[in-house]
C-alpha cells in the first residue's frame, strides 16, 4: 500500500484506523507538483488536505480589490486543512494557496478524508486541532496588521526571512514583499529606500541584502 | 443534580456521558452575574467555559497601546471557548471578555471541562468545533478591518445595531463605537458629524438616532 509507511509516521491516529480506512486514505492520495508561484488552491472548490513534502506554500486572503494578506506559510512536513473547508463545516471563509518555490505535496481528497474522519473521532480531533493551531497563527497576523506600524512589520518580516534562510540576501521583489504585508509596492519601495539610506540594507537587482541586522532589530522590537 | 436539565438540552453530547462525568461538570458549574460593562475575563488566567444565559458579552483583542478590536459578541444561549484556552492547548493568543449589558452566565471550570473532554471524544470534538466556528467570525472581522474603509465599517456597524435591537436609537457613546471599530473616538466623531450633516442620523446626548436607513445602506454596501 503506497503511502502507508509515510502516513504511519505522519499521522498520530494511523494505528487506530481499520485496514479499510487506511486503504481509503492511501488510494485517495495523489502526489502533486507545483512550479514556483503557481496557484494551488483558489477556493472555488474544496480540494482536500495538503501535506507539503518539499518547497513552500503560502496561504492568504484576498480583498475584492485584489489586496492580499499572507496568513501563514507551509514548510515541508506541514499540513493545510483550510483548503478542505468542506471537511470542517464550520470554516466559512475563503483562502487562497500558492506555491512560493517548486513544491511537492501529497493531497488526500476531501470526501475520502471526511468519510474516514466521520468514522474515527481521533481523525476528526486531529483535523480540528490542526485548524485551531492555525487560528492562533492568524490571530498573530491580525494583531500585527492592525496594531503594529508598517515600518516595524517590514523590519520583522525581513528579519524572519534572513533567519529562516540563513542568508543575508532576500531574493524577493518589492511587489512580493508588499503582498506579504498587505500594502502597496510604492509604500514598501519608499520604506526600503529609507532603510538603504540608513545603511541597514542594500537594494540590488535581484532583491535585498541586509547589512546591519542589529539596527534592523532595533526597528523591529 | 443542578444544571442537569439545562445541560441535557444544551450539550449534544450530554447523553453520551457517564453519570460521574455529568456530576463533575454540574458540580464545577457556577452561576456568575456581571454588571453592565464589567470585565469578565482578562486573559490572566484560564477561567473556563462560559455559557451566556442573559445579557450580552463582548470578546476583543487589545494592543499594547490599549486599542481594542471586537472579535464577536455573545448573545443568550451562546458559548465562549476562547476564555478556556488551557482546555484547547493550541490556542495561544490573548483575548478579553467584557459584559455590555447586565449579564448572567454559567461557567464550567476549565480543569473539570478539560478532564471530561479528555475522556470523551464527543466533548472534545464539540469544543473544537465551537472554536473553529469562531475562527470564521474572526476572519470576517479581520477582512473588514483590513480591507474595508472605515466609513463603510461604521455604516455596517450602525445598521447591525439597529437591526439587532429593532430600535432606530443606538444608546452607545462615540468612545464605545470607536472601540468596536478599533479606531480613535475623534475619527468616529468626525464621521458621525458628516453623516448628521447629510441628514442620515441625529446625534443626541444619549447616543445616535438613525433617520435615513436607506442612505446609510448605500454607504455600507
Amino acid at each position: 500500500m503506497k503511502y502507508n509507511d509515510f502516513y504511519g509516521q505522519y499521522f498520530p491516529f494511523w494505528n487506530d484506523l481499520s485496514q479499510e480506512d487506511k486503504e481509503i486514505l492511501c488510494s485517495n492520495t495523489s502526489a502533486v507538483c507545483f512550479e514556483d508561484r503557481q496557484n494551488v488552491h483558489n477556493n472555488l472548490e474544496c480540494t482536500g488536505l495538503y501535506i507539503l513534502k518539499s518547497g513552500r506554500l503560502r496561504l492568504y486572503i484576498l480583498s475584492e480589490e485584489g489586496r492580499e494578506i499572507t496568513l501563514y506559510r507551509l514548510n515541508p512536513g506541514e499540513m493545510c486543512m483550510l483548503a478542505a473547508s468542506c471537511v470542517i463545516q464550520s470554516i466559512t471563509f475563503d483562502v487562497y494557496l500558492d506555491s512560493e518555490l517548486p513544491s511537492e505535496c501529497y493531497m488526500i481528497g476531501a470526501s475520502a478524508f471526511g468519510e474516514v474522519s466521520e468514522r474515527n473521532p481521533s481523525v476528526k480531533i486531529f483535523a480540528l486541532e490542526k485548524t485551531v493551531e492555525r487560528f492562533s497563527d492568524v490571530m498573530w497576523v491580525m494583531q500585527q496588521a492592525l496594531f503594529v506600524s508598517l515600518d516595524k512589520r517590514l523590519a520583522i518580516f525581513l528579519l524572519d526571512e534572513i533567519s529562516s534562510s540563513g542568508d543575508s540576501r532576500i531574493a524577493m521583489t518589492q511587489e512580493q514583499i508588499a503582498r506579504h504585508l498587505g500594502t502597496a509596492r510604492e509604500v514598501v519601495s519608499r520604506m526600503l529606500k529609507h532603510l538603504a539610506a540608513d545603511s541597514i540594507l542594500e537594494i540590488n537587482r535581484g532583491g535585498i541584502k541586509i547589512i546591519d541586522k542589529n539596527k534592523l532589530r532595533s526597528i523591529a522590537y
